[in-house]
């Protein structure tokens, strides 16, 4: 029985502290080893075009697929903070090299929290070289990890997937900024799976694409998104690339379903299906267009079918349609056939936490494709009109 | 001295009734009438494939550059109701053409309101039979005309330009649903000035792009945007077409000013202008971004100074950037230069109702352009949750 986290599969451990850069004193610093054997590493980072001093690092380190460290701060982003951001971003990879005996070109770092302030760095480099003594391979120890990455998240967020003789574990946060090319998050997963590099990079990017990519809370992507594999190779078990693959899948999936979750100001969660169209891009274009719509959003926070926004949301999508023969679903039940409405549509129960909005656009054409979001609620407004005050 | 609205310049009468489509029993039907000596006009509709009844009839009826008439209903869009929709808006035409005498092929109208309820054609064709027996050329009646397009608007808007001689009058309504493509709004202009229809079309057109493209309330687009303009010719002024067009430019402006001051949840009016990218068009679209993106428009219902999200957003454009060029000041104070924060910037005052946000992409390209957009407030998620119900 694999232990949820980071520190299920064998040949990893980790720890976090308080390191001050967090006002509140929570856990804030978090450092996760790769112990071997292996060391094949992948990752993919956000599409964003200002990124992060951490991403610039760490995509460096990771081009030779392989990591043995990746330390994660939360409280702060080190983003849009110029030169001094980059020499920031170094020096924490020198104090984990230093703490830890691993070649800096083998360590990855990620900071999550405001964008535009420089790294409280006397905390920074005093909880890193406190953190290595506080590594362990225990349930908890990953939990601590999980934990100390959160920024608004109200949970921390972790995943296993029990192979046979081998695991994949993963860990996660992400609530706001939240849109395609990732979904703005900071993932670690973890297999003690024998995997090189190759397979996992192309492993986790298939992943990626069916999972946090379709994830999409608010339309804004971070300049931080990373989300870094790293295999231990600590089973001996080398499994076919299809089994890693869904094995990735799987807790890529479950991570995302948490971020949906557990998104700023969430009140339900949308799965949003397009078909009827040209190709599966133009169906993801139309999926997108609508699950950003703050009209149809605010409708589904208050549990109102109101499916005409649908319409009018859909129809500004770069995607074939047959304007007089779209359909739309709530919940299975058809509220809009021939893009006019069913008697009794105004009535569909949407009062539940999850909905379901499937859409035909009417072509015959065989595209379709799904977006996950969130409604708009006073709650999301609230937490993000006073982030960074 | 002119007096402004649509029954400021001469030729024009206009008048309003409770015809009942509102629950309320607030005036919700108007009726707009061009007595001549001239019938030109032209118009510009929404560009969302998923249009309304009203517009496609409207469509026809100005395609040959001649209007007599504009009836405009609230309450109910007629939007998304099949052939019935359609059924309904050629018995509104109808019933116009009845009780005014007028060919029904020079009669536009327009409704505003719910998607994908089918008219109440009881109280609609009751309305336009009392609604004729209303009509009148004072201030008062084209202010009732202007109260009656009213949604969720707080107050009618109404604008006038005086000319030498002739004059250019206005309304509009428009408070959610605004994304470019005309910024989602029922307007209707008239002039008395001699002017044909592709004079007015083209003058229309430049006006539009000019102003009510650039307001982007929420980034959705209704299916009845309409903006008519009719010229009776009564003044007998022939004025040129570039004094004309700066007539129709500066009441679109003040209307659009208008539409932004009562958007729905507004508390803030925030102009976004991006300079220093590849063409107007890259700007454009970088401004937009940054005008859509909820985290921005939440900061700015704080008054919070966040410029970090700033450079998430424009970092997302479909634009040519320096990422570690970017420049943003609020209300002229630079709070970013080089993509790094200046010292004080999360200092720099909001608290007022317009906030002026400057980008520069830093490639030193002449690309220009600015929108207008507000802030993302409480009012504005508890307005859109509960609309239909």
């Amino acid at each position: 029985m694999s232990i949820p986290g980071i520190t299920g599969p064998a040949g990893f451990s980790a720890g976090a502290v308080a390191a001050g850069i967090k006002p509140s004193g929570a856990l804030d610093l978090a450092l996760i080893l790769n112990e071997g054997p292996r060391s094949d590493a992948a990752a993919v980072f956000t599409r964003n075009r200002v990124v992060a001093s951490p991403v610039r690092v760490s995509r460096k380190a990771v081009a030779d697929g392989q990591l043995r460290a990746v330390a994660i701060n939360s409280g702060n982003a080190n983003a849009c903070n110029g030169a001094q951001g980059d020499a920031d971003a170094r020096a924490m990879v020198d104090a984990v090299s230093h703490g830890t005996d691993i070649a800096v070109n083998d360590i990855a770092i990620c900071s999550t929290g405001l964008i535009g302030e420089p790294l409280p760095m006397d905390n920074v480099l005093t909880g890193i070289a406190d953190v290595v003594n506080h590594i362990g391979a225990t349930r908890q120890h990953g939990n601590n990890a999980a934990t100390a990455i959160m920024t608004t998240d109200t949970i921390p967020k972790e995943s296993v997937y029990a192979g046979d003789g081998w695991s994949v574990g993963a860990m996660g946060k992400g609530v706001g900024m939240m849109a395609p090319s990732l979904a703005t998050m900071l993932v670690c997963i973890t297999t003690d799976a024998i995997a090189n590099a190759a397979i996992l990079q192309r492993s986790l990017e298939k992943a990626c694409i069916q999972t946090f990519n379709t994830l999409d809370v608010d339309g804004s992507t971070s300049t931080n998104d990373t989300v870094i594999i790293m295999s231990s190779g600590a089973s001996g078990v080398q499994p076919s690339e299809e089994e890693l693959a869904q094995a990735i899948l799987e807790v890529c999936a479950d991570i995302a379903d948490q971020l949906q979750a557990d998104a700023e100001g969430v009140t339900k969660r949308v799965k949003i299906s397009v078909a009827g169209t040209g190709s599966d891009e133009q169906a993801l274009h139309a999926a997108r267009t609508l699950g950003r719509d703050n009209l149809f959003k605010c409708a589904m926070f208050g549990s109102d079918p109101n499916w005409g926004r649908v319409l009018a949301a859909v129809g500004m999508a770069d995607a074939d349609m047959d304007p007089d023969n779209i359909s739309v679903y709530f919940n299975d039940q058809p509220v809009c056939v021939q893009s006019t409405g069913v008697p009794g549509a105004r009535d569909v129960d949407l009062s539940g936490a999850d909905i379901d909005v499937r859409v035909d656009l009417g072509t015959g054409g065989t595209g379709t494709a799904f977006v996950r979001t969130t409604d708009l609620s006073y709650s999301y407004v609230e937490i993000n009109s006073a982030y960074s005050s």
